[in-house]
């Protein structure tokens, strides 16, 4: 276990290293920030920060040196820069988690292996292959990246078989996956975390609503969801020991109608649907994390209040002030200059009674 | 109203500036803090701190300068300090504030003024006043010095007439007040707040218990104390009134048998006796405290969730280990190395269902 007052590196600098910071500083830890970023949001209420390129190794490995754990706060990540650390301090979550989730392919096969469903899915190295792919899981399908994609970014919705090529032209030629549509009910997410000794605890579900393939809102616990939070556990679970894990992870999954949960997408660290635990939890996904990379023990997930969450993304940010005026809210911000269009600004949790 | 984003000065560096910044943050600001002490709790989760002291007046011109608004986390902010930062920023509180508060004969006489009761009290200069102050008040009663007295320091029990003279030279001989024991069943606060323009929104009543001069434990809200309320808001009201208040402050109440209430001591800024609403109320007092010298509207205070708050005091934080594995405390360690025997090193908040 970490004592109180030693040092947690943070590969990172967005809001979730910034929500992190914040809940490592209340436990009474120190944080130092790595980011290529200059004036980051977490760099601002961290004790310190190294701004220098993920590929700078020698910045990375003194960085790592002069801290006690160093954990990530995103999935892309560079694999070599995350072994640079690994080599001067312990790395919770791992590289696995990294390797597994920085390629759609990767994840795919990973979940499937772990007896754990998905939607049909198919990787695509060529327009050719993606043709094929097309004719063999139908429309409508979705056609992404293998690699680096986020809110949407790197996909490419195909609806008929014809468009497969363009759409991976359109998608620059790099290697994909082609998943097929899945038959989906409503969207929940779990947020689970898993301690340095193996112990595992999940938060109630979320479930979500996306706009043009951001977060829009999470409601917190999912309504009626109660017999899904078995299954949903027992997936987390599996994957978190499956990848050996330490810390927070998200698993998105579609509920079908018959109550079936298929992955979606694994997030190795702290996630947006997970949100609403900063206000309806004793015990937040972020502080939750730093628990687990601590070493300590993790905290109780149950929620006191239910909530719902909404993203405030780019020029919703300019609603503050009504929303600083709204009796109930709990407003977050994170710091960001730019309300550029898609770009996460901050958001807000409302509180009502557990059902 | 303050943009987000906007630059907040804190004068104080210690755990109540820290928990400041770290809801300042929360809300978009970026905190700056003054402290002549290094590598301070507050610090290290601030966008910038300024090391010098508090006497260097062009060092605080220049900090105020820098900012959009300056508050202090300490009553014992020197006047001039205060006056000089005023002169470059806002100061919320004002400077009055500090002027009424760093004194407990001005802070008696205001009260009074004010209608509000405080046990009998008597201004002593001289041993031979004490003396005779003693004669006047009866025993026992209690010699405190006027200036700069904090966590039952400063302060000297009289049990019998004889030792005036003694207790008031052991004090240094320094002016101070005489003040009757006040015949109380229990000790509440009420921490309130006021807005720039003139709102005001209390907390639930805490019920506190000192050991040696210290805050141990609080208990809120109070049990069995919504009759008090009322007069609780009225009495804070009045005072965040009288001194033309912006921020949050929190008035030490003596609850006597029959119900009435008499102000022990105000402190003009967040109260260790407000730590309990960081996890049982939507807003805390210290996002309550950066809403108000912000210009924005209050929170909304109501609580949640009952509490119990129990401080770590020295030694108290070598138990973090076990507190960490408690399931449903919130833990809070305010980054402090030396664990000085009375030094507030942390607390701990316990949630239960409201009554």
């Amino acid at each position: 276990m970490l004592k109180p007052g030693a040092r947690i590196g943070i590969l990172g600098g967005g809001q979730l290293g910034r929500m992190l910071a914040l809940d490592a500083a209340r436990l009474g830890f120190d944080v130092h920030i790595f980011t290529p970023e200059d004036n980051s949001p977490a760099a601002r209420v961290a004790a310190a920060c190294t701004v220098a390129p993920y590929d700078d190794v020698d910045a990375v490995a003194r960085f790592a040196a002069g801290v006690d754990v160093v954990t990530y706060e995103f999935e892309n990540v560079p694999v070599e820069t995350a072994k640079a650390a690994a080599q001067h301090a312990p790395l919770r979550p791992g590289v696995k988690a990294l390797e597994v989730c920085q390629d759609r392919v990767t994840e795919k096969r990973f979940v499937n292996d772990a007896g754990i469903e998905t939607t049909p899915w198919l990787a695509v190295a060529s327009a050719q292959e993606a043709a094929g792919a097309v004719t063999a899981l139908g429309v409508p399908s979705i056609l992404k990246t293998r690699r680096l994609g986020y809110d949407g970014k790197g996909q490419q919705v195909i609806r008929n078989a014809g468009e497969a090529a363009a759409a991976f032209d359109a998608l620059g030629g790099v290697p994909c996956i082609l998943e097929a549509f899945a038959p989906f009910t409503r969207e929940v997410s779990v947020v689970a975390a898993r301690s340095a000794d193996g112990q595992v605890a999940a938060y109630p579900l979320a479930e979500n609503r996306h706009e043009g393939g951001i977060l829009r809102t999470s409601i917190a616990p999912a309504p009626g969801a109660d017999a899904l939070a078995g299954e949903a556990l027992r997936i987390a679970s599996a994957i978190l020991q499956g990848l050996d894990y330490v810390g927070v992870l998200a698993v998105e999954l579609f509920v079908l109608e018959d109550g079936r949960l298929w992955v979606n997408e694994i997030a190795p660290r702290v996630h947006n649907t997970g949100h609403w635990t900063m206000d309806a939890c004793a015990v937040s996904q972020f502080e939750q994390h730093v628990r687990a990379v601590a070493g300590w023990p993790l905290g109780n997930p149950a929620a006191h209040s239910a909530a719902r969450m909404d993203n405030l993304i780019g020029d919703d940010v300019m609603r503050w002030q009504a929303l600083a005026s709204e009796p109930g809210v709990c407003l977050h911000l994170y710091g960001k200059g730019d309300a550029r269009e898609g770009r996460k600004m901050g958001h807000v949790n409302r509180l009502s009674p557990l059902a």
